[in-house]
């Protein structure tokens, strides 16, 4: 199904119907290309002073990296989430070499992540970012350093009619609107 | 001048051909309506529980939010961004109303800013995201409250060639390749 921007302008097709569905072909694989692809879009990504702080851990359905995603997570999470093609845990380095904290790393790490969904939709994908999920849990199953700080698990997949979902109450948040504060709401100052 | 990002496979034509220039044409003005599709863009990215927590202050070339925007500039940003037809801060609610920090706010404005620039190109507009600027000056110049934290300043315009930046250093930083590490840098877990 899909759910246009209800946007007061014309946005780029993929902007426009890019949205972040819970229901997956759980019999869809993803291609090497179309993977390799999604992570060339986030390394592409600018970053301040191209410090390029966000990295990955790279999980395909049926590997044991994807079942300990699936395990760290949280409610409704773990229950669409295994029919996603991968799984891609999104962290950034938030902490310099030298002790420093790099907040800007956390929003680096989001400039990534979204080149990352374009290519994906590009490529006939569709992502939903989850952050209800166990960062503890995921740091020690990863064996993350300290300087790295887990932000976001990307399903990535083929979409599935919403009616795949079962669950009355999952079909009914999967065919809700999209809705977004008014663009005004957004602007602190300077008008249009 | 383009520069394509070196990637293994081939990227959408955005991601690809997208990059961060210094050399703008400062006598091109940015419409309205592509003005309102860029904000738009980032408006309908996605963020944790829909919290959407991005806010902009938007200003045009000549007007004063522009020149304050400038004047909060270190070093060259001062010099090559006053040709951009548009200057827009990007902040993020990083504090919630029972005083907690949103640290995943900063991530969901990178994913909004990201939106924004593939929209900002899809119509004909280049991107270059500032970090070097004075928050402090910003959050009293834009009287921004204690919750909002200034991240970026984006300079939005129509791209002009190289050799318009005048001087021979910011010229050869403008001609030069783009680079990033290695995609196997990047992942610290999974192969592809």
């Amino acid at each position: 199904m899909k759910k246009k921007a209800d946007s007061s302008v014309e946005l780029h097709p993929i902007l426009a119907e890019r949205w972040s569905p819970r229901s997956y072909d759980g019999t869809a694989e993803i291609s090497i290309p179309d993977l390799t692809g999604i992570l060339e879009a986030a390394r592409w990504a600018p970053s301040s002073s191209n410090s390029q702080p966000w990295r990955f851990v790279v999980a395909r359905r049926g590997d044991h990296r994807f079942a300990q995603m699936v395990d760290s997570m949280a409610g409704f999470n773990k229950v669409w989430s295994p029919k996603a093609s991968a799984l891609i845990l999104v962290a950034a380095v938030t902490i310099q070499p030298d002790g420093t904290l790099r907040p800007a790393a956390l929003y680096d790490a989001g400039l990534a992540a979204s080149l990352l969904t374009v290519e994906a939709h590009h490529r006939g994908q569709v992502v939903h970012q989850i952050g209800g999920f166990d960062h503890a849990a995921v740091i020690k199953d990863f064996n993350l350093a300290p300087e790295i700080t887990p932000i976001a698990i990307l399903a990535i997949g083929k979409q599935a009619p919403a009616d795949a979902l079962g669950d009355p109450k999952m079909v009914e948040r999967e065919i809700a609107a999209r809705t977004r504060v008014p663009l005004e709401s957004l602007i602190l100052s300077g008008a249009l």
